[in-house]
Parts: structure tokens; C-alpha cells; sequence
């Protein structure tokens, strides 16, 4: 079904479409080419919402070269009127021959309505080429269309006996600057960073992207007007951050997720109540509740207690730790605040998906393991 | 002083070295090359304590094409009559004219004074071609002749939050199998494996190199009766650990290091007394018994006690840790015994050397920060 060549221009698409990584939240990025026999006669890709899509931007570039062309796209072409008109329907108007698609779209306003139309028009459309390596590029945007709840990195930093401060809290600076400035590379992907009250009370920290801190491919590639503030969501249960916290001074939306029905919020913070469960917050309705509030994706930065109850709750997707390679002590402050495991079969368990050196720290990145 | 083909030469020399490292303890591994115009005329490395030296192998496979011969050696040739005659007078005696040495001979015994009278015989003689890669083939040797400590590396494994057992005590197991294959590499070219009477009565351990798990490109490399067993040196101050213990009944020997002068040892008991400091055994007078013992490279397995007094003693060399990608709990036991630190400044830190994926597991490996 599929050619060396229909390979070759979905992996261009997909390098397209990764050029919309930063900038896409809430949609999800996608590339497109268009070809005429060996050559390519358009490209795009989606760069903001609101904005036209990939495969409106390809069949512009292409123009009166569409009309016989074939298709590649990362994602199912839309078929429903949102901000924009249905790509389908564009496909269809421009005369491609052929269409070939990475994958069927989960959104279900589209779910294979898309290629269906196509196809009634009497277009061939293929679907499947490099899919694995499309979902790769909206882990946050599948992962609520399927499941409602957003996908979830947790990102750890410590020592390489597992601790995170002194027992006197200190702990600046465990990694280096190069692990940090790894972090700001994930933060700025995200479609929303998420601590907590203590964190803020703790540290004050901004929680946002900082511009001169991303790597230089990064800049070359966006001006810094472009850059998107990922929400910065704090959950607190009591109500105990003032309005005074250095991050609402910086510019993004801060959402400060409670419990507090007293409280309605006011012009700085704007407020999501959730039910508590045992006590806490519950986490699995706060994801809920920031998913349909359109964050896909959420890059956690918090404490040993936070990240113990997302994982205790099965909530965490990707693990991401950044390890010093330093010692801290028995008396230090744990990774992780779980406790009553008495047998290894309980112990959660990852699967390594990449292993880097990051100056003289490593990043470990890790998913749940699949079932077997 | 070094041509390119000096440098292609040497590096041949120190990969037939390191076909020793398996086998010469407590002698360092050597190796041997001898050119005449841009031909390799000879070839050797050592093999074995008692056995000749590389020298001795790469002048016999020369015989008469070693004369007006350019020798390339990753060390000094010795000077002094050992197991075997001087390999500095077997060079002048075959008529080399020019040998070229990467290091200059750590022992005492030599220092110097093969490179002299090698010299003194009206024969060029060039120092410190790739010099960092030959101290790397024998780090117990040249440690032991410098500072009369042994090498010591510290293999640890444990979680990703830097545990090694529940708190019940349950950690069977953490790392994988090839995790602790590779194991098996590190102990077979250790001079000792080292571990506590605590360790053997916990899980009273074989603490031996097991030929099948070692990987086929060393058993490619090896017959299985050359493969040499570390001396497996127990640390058991008040003599806890019973004759009936698994390790005797195992091929290659056992040194008790303990503090009690009462016990004498007997056919199947070595014992080594050294001193107590602070009710604790002296390390560092363990460890400088265990060299003058002929022991220059230790490999350590053992629990958080050893490891913690290892490196509060500033005794370790080397830092290895195995990590499973998985989280045992804040309630967990700890790595590495260490307590009291206020200070990030104060914390043990390391220079990462290395990061390998190990099946699913990561392996780290760490050196000694050097003061900047």
C-alpha cells in the first residue's frame, strides 16, 4: 500500500508538523506535502489555533499544482466546521488524486468522517503510514480525545541516591545549568505547568518559559513573540496562596485549582473548584476539569507528596528525572512520598525510553510499562 | 616526537594489553609491539603472573627481524629481576634501536630505571605516547604503587528514588539479568570482591565469578580453567560469619579481615587483623593490608554501612550504580549510609564517566570529582 517514497514524504510531514510542537495548544500539530510525481508542490503546517491548518497551507503553496497531486498528512484531515472551514472539503475542492494519511483522527467530532468524505468523493485515501511516529507528536491532544484526562510528564530531579534536599531543605543547586535549561525545553511544549501551594509557598518560583534559556535551535526558529506561556496551574486545596505570589506578576493564566466553594476567584486568579476525596483535592477531576478547559498536556514540578499521589493514582504518563550525580544522605528528603509496599511485584515499575547525559547530570525518561 | 604510526602502533599495543585484563592480577596488563620499516614483526601481551612478560612474547615472535626494530610498549620495561629476567636487557640484547614506552613504570622497584638502562645501552627511547590510555588498562597497579591503597570501586544498584530493599527487607529483584551479567564482567577483572559479615549472613552469597554468565565475547576469548577467581575478602569484625558459610565451598580464596586477635584462622579460614578505630575496623588499614597482599583492585558488594564508611573515608575510587526504572517508597531502605550533611558544598559529588542502558536498567558510572 505503501511506496520508499510515500515513507520519505510522511516523514517530511511529520518534521513539518514538529515545527508547530511549540505553539499548536490546544490543537495538535500537524504537516502536510503535497506531490506531483517525484516532486513536491506544497507544504505546510498548523502553527497556532485559530490559524489556517496544514493542509491549507500546502494546497496554497501548491495552487493549481493540487489538482492531481497526492496528499500526505500527519493527522485525518477535519471535517467539521470549527475556527476554520473542513480541511476535507479542501482536499476535495483542490482535485487531489490520492490521500494518505499517518492516522485516523480521535477527536471524535472527526473519527474517520474526514476520510470517509474524501473517499465518497471518489478520492483514495490511505491511512497508517509511520503512525506510531504521528501520535508521537500529540501524546496530549490523544490522550484526552480518548480518555478525557491529559497526558501526564512528571519531572523529578535529584541525587543518585534519590533525594531532593537536605534535611534542613536545602537544595540549591542539585542538577546543573544544562539540566535546567533541559526543563525549559519541556515547559514550553506543555500546554500547562502544575504545582502546588506548597511549592509556591516553599520557593515563590515562576513557573513559566523563559525565552533566553531555550536552546539556540529553538530561538532560530521562533521569534520570541510566538512564544506560548503554558497555563500555570497551582493546586490549593485551602486557598493559602496569596495574590502577592511572584507567579501571577509574570505574564500567562495561572489557574488555581481548590476545593474552597467560598471562594470565587477575582481579575488575577481565576479559580476551578473540585471535589475532595479522603481529605485531598481529587486529582482525577482536576485533570478532568483542565482538560475541558482545553490543557492537553500537563508538565508536573512539584514535591515528593504530589508526585506520590499522581503516581499512587495511576495518573503519571511520562516520568522524567534528572539525576546529579552526588550523594545527599539517608537523612534527605525522598524522591517520592510512597509507602507500605511490601513485596516487589508492587513497586511501579517503568519502561526506559531514552537515557541521556545532560552536562554532568542524566535524564531518565520513562512510561508506564504496558501490560504484557 | 610521535608520528601518526607511532600512535596506530601503541594502539594496537594497548588492545593486545587488554587481553590480559582478565588474567594478570596482581600484575598490570601490558602489551608489546615491534616494527620494522611499516611492518608488524612481533606481537605480545601478558597473560599471567609467573608467565612472560609482553615484551618476552613480541621479541620471541620477531626472533631476527628484532634487530634495528622500533619496540612499542604500554609500559616501562622492567629492570629488575622478578619471576622472570629483565625485560629492558632482553630489548638490548635482541638490538632494537628505538623503543617507545606510554608510561613510565609506577613500581618503585623500576621508576625509571628500564627507560635508563635501556638508554644507557645507546638505544632512543621516546615516553608518554597515549599515555591517559594506558594508565586506564591498570588503575589497581599504578594505585597501589602510588599511594599503597587499592583501586576501589563501589558497585551499588538500586530504584530510581535510590532504594535497595523494601522496608521488610524484600529487594529480589531490582536490576534485570543483564544488569547483573554485567556484574559479572566487573568482578572477573577485580583483584578481590569485597563485602561484610552482615552481607554474608543476610544472604549468604557466592560472591564468585560464574563463567556462564559472562558474555560470549569473553568466553570467545578465554578457556574457561584460565578464568582466575577474585579473592573474595569478607569484612567480619567480631568474627560472625561461620566456616559452613556458602563462599568457602566455593573455588578461589577467602580473607576474613577482622579486629579479634583471639582467632588464629585454620585450613579453611585466612584471617587478616587490623586495627579498630572508633569501634569500627580501620578501612584504611584494611585496605593497605589487603595490598601488600598483592590485592590492587577491589571490587565492593556490600549494603548502605560499607558503602556509607567507604566514602565518608574518601576510599572509593570509582562509583557504579545499576538503577532500575522503578520507585520502592519513601519507606524503603536507603542507598547509601550517610547522615548530617547541611550544606549542598558538603555533599559527595561525582564526575559522570559513563551512562549505558543495561537491558532496562541504566548503568552509571562515576569517578571522584577532581578538585578543580
Amino acid at each position: 500500500m505503501f511506496s520508499i517514497f510515500d515513507s520519505q514524504m510522511m516523514l517530511r510531514a511529520i518534521e513539518l508538523a514538529k515545527r508547530g510542537i511549540y505553539t499548536t495548544a490546544p490543537n495538535p500539530s500537524v504537516g502536510c506535502v503535497i506531490t506531483q510525481g517525484d516532486d513536491i508542490v506544497g507544504e505546510g503546517f498548523h502553527f497556532r489555533a485559530g490559524e489556517p491548518h496544514a493542509e491549507v497551507h500546502a494546497l496554497r503553496a501548491a495552487d493549481e499544482n493540487a489538482k492531481g497531486a497526492t496528499a500526505y498528512v500527519t493527522l485525518e484531515p477535519c471535517s467539521h466546521y470549527g475556527r476554520t472551514p473542513p480541511c476535507a472539503d479542501a482536499l476535495i475542492a483542490a482535485g487531489v488524486s490520492r490521500v494518505v494519511c499517518a492516522m485516523v483522527d480521535p477527536n471524535p467530532k472527526v473519527a474517520g468522517r474526514g476520510i470517509q468524505r474524501i473517499r465518497d468523493a471518489g478520492i483514495q485515501v490511505d491511512v497508517g503510514l509511520m503512525q506510531a511516529q504521528a501520535e508521537a507528536l500529540n501524546p496530549g491532544f490523544i490522550k484526552v480525545m480518548k480518555t478525557g484526562l491529559p497526558f501526564v510528564q512528571l519531572k523529578l530531579a535529584s541525587s543518585l541516591d534519590g533525594r531532593t534536599a537536605l534535611a534542613n531543605g536545602q537544595s540549591k543547586w542539585i542538577t546543573g545549568d544544562e539540566a535546567r535549561a533541559d526543563v525549559q525545553v519541556f515547559r514550553a511544549q506543555a500546554g500547562a505547568i502544575l504545582s502546588t501551594s506548597q511549592t509556591v509557598l516553599d520557593d515563590n518560583p515562576s513557573l513559566n518559559v523563559r525565552w533566553e534559556q531555550l536552546p539556540d535551535a529553538v530561538k532560530a526558529e521562533y521569534a520570541q513573540d510566538d512564544l506560548r506561556q503554558p497555563v500555570r496551574v497551582i493546586l490549593d486545596t485551602q486557598r493559602k496562596v496569596s495574590d502577592n505570589a511572584h507567579l501571577f506578576s509574570l505574564e500567562g493564566d495561572v489557574i488555581i485549582v481548590t476545593a474552597s466553594q467560598a471562594d470565587s476567584g477575582n481579575d488575577t486568579v481565576k479559580l476551578l473548584t473540585v471535589a475532595k476525596e479522603a481529605g485531598q483535592l481529587d486529582l482525577n477531576s482536576a485533570l478532568r476539569a483542565l482538560a475541558s478547559h482545553g490543557i492537553n498536556h500537563i508538565w508536573v514540578e512539584a514535591g515528593a507528596t504530589l508526585a506520590g499521589s499522581l503516581l499512587k493514582a495511576c495518573l503519571v504518563d511520562e516520568l522524567i528525572i534528572y539525576q546529579a550525580p552526588k550523594l545527599m544522605g539517608s537523612d534527605s528528603r525522598a524522591l517520592v512520598n510512597l509507602q507500605g509496599m511490601t513485596c516487589m511485584s508492587q513497586v511501579p515499575a517503568f519502561e526506559l525510553t531514552d537515557v541521556t547525559r545532560i552536562g554532568n547530570d542524566v535524564r531518565l525518561r520513562m512510561q508506564k510499562q504496558q501490560p504484557e
